[in-house]
């Protein structure tokens, strides 16, 4: 199962270092602490839909722009998990998989 | 501060329904309980990622559908409340809308 809050993770992470700021930067904004805007960028933390605001302010980016990318890429995630179902794979790569596993 | 649980709580609401399912029916097939589910549509409790998911597979509903439709509600609702912070006041309505407060 493609987890939301390690995709919102990632997308929050990302705005954040276009932005060329540090964690200690965004969370004192934010008023959250250092830690726990951490754990939510490693998608390790729920953010609570205050906090989530919060952070989105002090990125200064809409939230919605932030749940549309998610969205975005949520989708991309479950394409290509619906095509490991489907896809039909050949016993070779199949046993190489296992083994790997 | 809009908050992304309520306009999430919609969506899931909205959706079921449109279904005719009750929510003894989908909190059953999302094994959660029913409590939870009603707690999480009427956007009093944080759904967890993995729940958010179990919640959505029981709709049989993509979560980026889900996330996409929270995000275009959202983008609409910081449209209305940023009209609502720029728009010019009449002196007068201003004082009757302190009044009402």
């Amino acid at each position: 199962m493609v987890l939301l809050r390690r995709l919102l993770g990632d997308v929050l992470r990302e705005r954040r270092r276009s932005q060329g700021r540090t964690l200690r930067e965004v969370s004192s904004t934010a008023r959250v602490s250092l830690g726990y805007l951490s754990e939510v960028e490693r998608g390790q933390k729920e953010a609570s839909s205050e906090l989530l605001g919060s952070i989105c302010e002090a990125l200064d980016v809409p939230m919605s722009e932030v749940l549309r990318e998610v969205s975005d890429n949520l989708a991309l995630a479950e394409e290509v998990s619906s095509v490991a179902v489907d896809a039909p794979v050949a016993p070779s790569r199949l046993e190489v998989s296992n083994l790997a596993a």
